[in-house]
């Protein structure tokens, strides 16, 4: 999808709009259906923004699409999270077992499910000593990403990693500012001894690539992860072909963080699907402007809260399309 | 169901518990299940909770039905609504053909929709001026509620009544304290003029009915309606059956008020679906002492707030009943 590095960084500085015509006809049905005007709330929100992305009136999901992609970090020796990096590649296989949580959630939300490993075997570098990856290996990361949106008309977002809570705090500092502490969480499960031990360690990434973060680019290779650079990537082919996107949690979340420190419009055609339990993502939802469609205390990732979101948006669509007018009814308007 | 007025209120007197063994089941259950413990949050709980109150380790929706009371007030000759009262009936249409929100809501979540119209053509009396009903009429309603529930797995609760808001906001001062103003809102859409009409309405029936506000039933009868006093039958023939509830907005909660002041357990085998745009609806979840599955910004009514979290009922059932353990998986637990 992208030749090079700077194909991307075009792509990210010509984002497309929603289409304003469609979102203007979806507008005036919702002031039509037989209800108190705005009395639907968030449904009428969703329903508008997916008839201005799919530029039609009446919007569908008929190709929903969750994409959990997996990564493995070399940041992992500094002792960053609760489980050991082999449960990355567990848990894929569990994936394809259909045992974890996001085959049920996106079976019973009706989306497909592609789970894309990225060279589990190879992990990153350690980001506190150098880059995580090499140019090459970022851009093949997103260009995963990219590939693999194919037709979908709603992409569900979502990660799988052993130690990307760690990364996505980096991100998440090198895009918006602020310290390792500002951003760092629990993750999996860390005590407060293992939370301050993730702070140390995205300071001392901070201090070695200081000076060094000058793209959206540039950030997701030298503090990301494949997982990451991919959603990244996803998000940015799912924008050229106008198609919206539920973001998951915080790491989910981080992907586009860089993106939206040089492209603020980036968040556009995404909603945030919920607002995870690990602290840094109200922060970053709030930074990106983002209103979460759901609070529900999860913390799992996998895409797992997006994929619950996916049902709202089922919900907010099945209104807009299948409601009467006030005139079809025989209603006076109020 | 309830062949007395002392029926009812024995009823109430004696709430069955949910089944502790199934609890402590699915409890254990979900420790197992491939993910860190807890972080599927209030999906989580969602799954313990229904099998508590279905008596199973791994509950499930199969005869989820969604009911819809409807009644009309004779407190609208105060100018409390911004619609007539002959909308009422015309929504009834609406329901019976298919067209309204919760149409679309219960369809996209799997549910049977029932409407039960409760006299339209004879409003309450006005309860500015005396009781909006008799003692017959009020239980004539209450059973009309019991018997609505059948054998439903999973009840969603939903109500439309022209002026209603009106009603429940002086059923929740009547049941936990306050003047219309602390209870009002803007209901389907009045403006200030129409809120404050609307406090001063409840504070002349706060007045008029004083002192005589001795049990549940005298409650629901002297400032209900039927529609409410219906949601509250089906409630109480709900926890006889041990049947989970999801309850809608600020009137269909307003239903639980007058029962949770003199039974406080009656709220556990309910769920609030979301918490409405109106705003006494969140002070009645807090009196309540329950947190809202969703806050979309709706506030239509009609059950679908609830019917939208029945999807998120549905996520979490599934979550519980398809994930593979740690040992099935063959991973080792964090």
């Amino acid at each position: 999808m992208f030749g090079t590095v700077a194909a991307f960084e075009r792509a990210l500085a010509e984002l497309p709009p929603p289409d304003a015509k469609a979102r203007k006809a979806a507008m005036a049905r919702q002031a039509e259906l037989t209800k108190p005007p705005g009395s639907l709330g968030r449904l009428e929100e969703i329903a508008i923004f997916f008839a201005g992305w799919q530029g039609v009136e009446r919007p569908r999901v008929q190709r929903g699409r969750a994409l959990v992609f997996a990564g493995n970090h070399g940041v992992v020796a500094r002792g960053v999270s609760a489980f050991p990096a082999d449960v990355t590649a567990q848990m894929v296989a569990n994936f394809a077992a259909g045992g974890a949580a996001i085959n049920a959630l996106t079976t019973a939300a009706g989306l497909d499910l592609a789970v894309i490993p990225l060279n589990l075997e190879r992990p990153t570098a350690d980001f506190t000593l150098s880059p995580a990856m090499t140019e090459a290996e970022c851009l093949a990361a997103i260009n995963a990403g990219a590939a693999a949106i194919g037709d979908a008309d709603l992409l569900v977002l979502g990660e799988m990693g052993i130690g990307n809570s760690t990364a996505a705090a980096a991100i998440a500092a090198a895009s918006f500012g602020g310290t390792g502490a500002d951003w760092v969480g629990p993750g999996t499960g860390m005590d407060a001894a293992g939370i301050a031990r993730k702070a140390e360690v995205v300071d001392a990434a901070l201090a070695h690539h200081a000076g060094q973060f000058g793209s959206a680019f540039d950030i997701l290779r030298r503090v990301g992860g494949r997982e990451i650079a991919a959603i990244a990537g996803a998000l940015v082919a799912a924008r050229k072909a106008r198609v919206p996107v539920l973001l998951d949690g915080f790491i989910c979340t981080s992907a586009i963080a860089p993106l939206a420190r040089y492209a603020p419009a980036i968040a556009e055609h995404c909603l945030a699907g919920h607002c995870s339990a690990e602290p840094g993502h109200r922060r970053l939802l709030d930074r990106l402007g983002l209103a979460p469609l759901l609070s529900l205390d999860m913390r799992l990732g996998e895409g797992s809260g997006a994929a619950v979101a996916a049902q709202i948006v089922r919900s907010a669509l099945a209104m807009h399309e299948n409601m009467a007018t006030f005139a079809e009814a025989g209603i006076a308007a109020g």
